[in-house]
């Protein structure tokens, strides 16, 4: 048995006029309420220190960069490395990267149980457009204020186990957990902020969208063996709602966690690494049964090629 | 609209005494009740004319070959195709092919309103071994008596839409609905034949499997935007439980039929095949939000390369 106690961290909204330091310390509450029950992983949502900026459209790059992250840990941010380091609970969260080099990313990082950053993602899959959308209920401009990431997939091996991250809109595409599963993952963390409503379509209830989302991480922890812990940010964040369904999903596909709120609220689960090593070497035994000489177009060809 | 009104034609089980011709019947009744309601498509299972007899372990190539088709239509299934014929009802359905050059395969076939076979599939993800094998509680040979399938996963414009086909455990992987989802795939049909009990894992509970299916063909479908239809072979065949769970499931990943028994049982839904649009242009716009950079271990690598 290779067990890591998880706490999925769901995050209620984070209003525009919150301080950095009133969202942090709310992270620092659920890190300790975890600690207490054990945890050694704490996974927080997308965008963890900030509201969900994407949904504005702004010119000014000076109003854009006030959303972003210089440094990691940061002054606001160093609080919750020390209180993690002094419980020696790893943790996992997502915010906006400046670089020195001035780019812009939609990140999150890994740490290990001494609040090192063992592991940084930048989010691949970013939705939505680049230039304000009149067709749109509301803007969703992460396509404007990101570039997509340069990272890849990749895995760490952490608390002896292989671990890695995705972003929001990243668990929808199966590409996403078919590369890290072919390094082994046995562990999938990632946050999101997901509004309640379709910005294209207002007939799609929340339901639906709840499901979409449990539907993909789901398969993706089912078809890699792999455990998926996937946090929102959620609740009505400056007027628009985000949905939660919080989830930790076993390695078999099935939901074993699920946040009951909208808001802060932490779920605990203690994660069997080794629940992972049936499906790897039975149904899912890559080496003996996947065939890629018939999988070229994912990789050769970006959009459809419809036939005559 | 362009609807498809399809009957998805759940087979009860073919023992071993059964005869081609018996069961053929069964399958042209199922198509008359289709004609009936109004289908011009009918998807019938994996192996429809045989029993699945990869439970067995077989060393005379002759009893092997017993189970195969050297032509299709034969002298048996010709009078499924001219009933599908007269009735302009077009079919696929899945049988063990073994061509003039001697190579086996586990196939399916699609036909046009006029009983013409317009597409051909063969299996290319072969679950199971190849030799016997002592661990098991019965054995699943699919590996020793078929070839992978050599023709990929091509799909055809058929009745105004783009449809293609896989087989049973194809079903499971990913790559397999995004190969199609890359040809502009509207629907995909596709026929099983699931033991009810995990043949290295008796514990596992039969909901469990279904469970297994059904999440599969959900995401599929959901992150394709397209039609599944799945066509289970159901009940107890020689002794050996098969799990029914029929379903068609719509471009959203929503099951919008199910079969309710293990036997003969015809589902019908009108499906209209613009309803794939939506998906296909936003969320799921693959040529906006796909980036191919970052999968090529999808298509590079076979197996696990886990890091050090």
């Amino acid at each position: 048995m290779r067990e890591i106690v998880i706490g999925a961290a769901q995050l209620g909204p984070n209003q525009k006029a919150d301080s950095r330091d009133a969202i942090v310390a709310r992270m620092i509450a659920l890190l300790e309420d975890a600690a207490r029950q054990g945890c050694t992983l704490v996974v927080y949502p997308e965008l963890a220190l900030t509201t969900f900026f994407p949904r504005w459209y702004m010119e000014d790059q000076a109003e854009v960069d006030r959303w972003f992250e210089r440094e990691m840990p940061g002054e606001a941010t160093r609080p919750l490395f020390e209180r993690a380091r002094a419980l020696r609970v790893a943790i996992s969260f997502g915010y906006a990267e400046l670089t020195p080099e001035g780019h812009h990313y939609n990140v999150s990082v890994l740490t290990d149980r001494d609040a090192r950053i063992v592991g940084k993602y930048r989010k691949v899959h970013l939705p939505g457009h680049d230039e304000f959308d009149t067709e749109r209920a509301f803007q969703h401009l992460e396509k404007r204020y990101f570039k997509p990431g340069d990272l890849g997939f990749p895995v760490w091996r952490s608390q002896d186990a292989v671990i890695g991250m995705c972003i929001c809109n990243d668990r929808r595409w199966p590409e996403t957990y078919r590369v890290m599963g072919l390094q082994g993952v046995e562990l999938v963390v990632l946050g999101y902020n997901t509004p309640s409503v379709n910005s294209q379509f207002s007939g799609e209830a929340g339901d639906k969208r709840l499901y979409h989302s449990e539907l993909s991480m789901a398969a993706g922890a089912y078809q890699n063996s792999t455990w998926v812990v996937g946090v929102a940010k959620a609740g009505v964040e400056d007027g628009h709602p985000l949905m939660g369904g919080s989830i930790i999903v076993d390695p078999n596909g099935f939901v074993v966690a699920r946040a009951k709120t909208e808001g802060d609220e932490l779920l605990v689960h203690a994660c069997d690494m080794d629940a992972c090593n049936f499906g790897k070497s039975t149904i899912f035994d890559f080496a003996r049964h996947r065939r890629v000489e018939h999988y070229g177009r994912i990789c050769s060809q970006t959009g459809v090629e419809a036939p005559r």
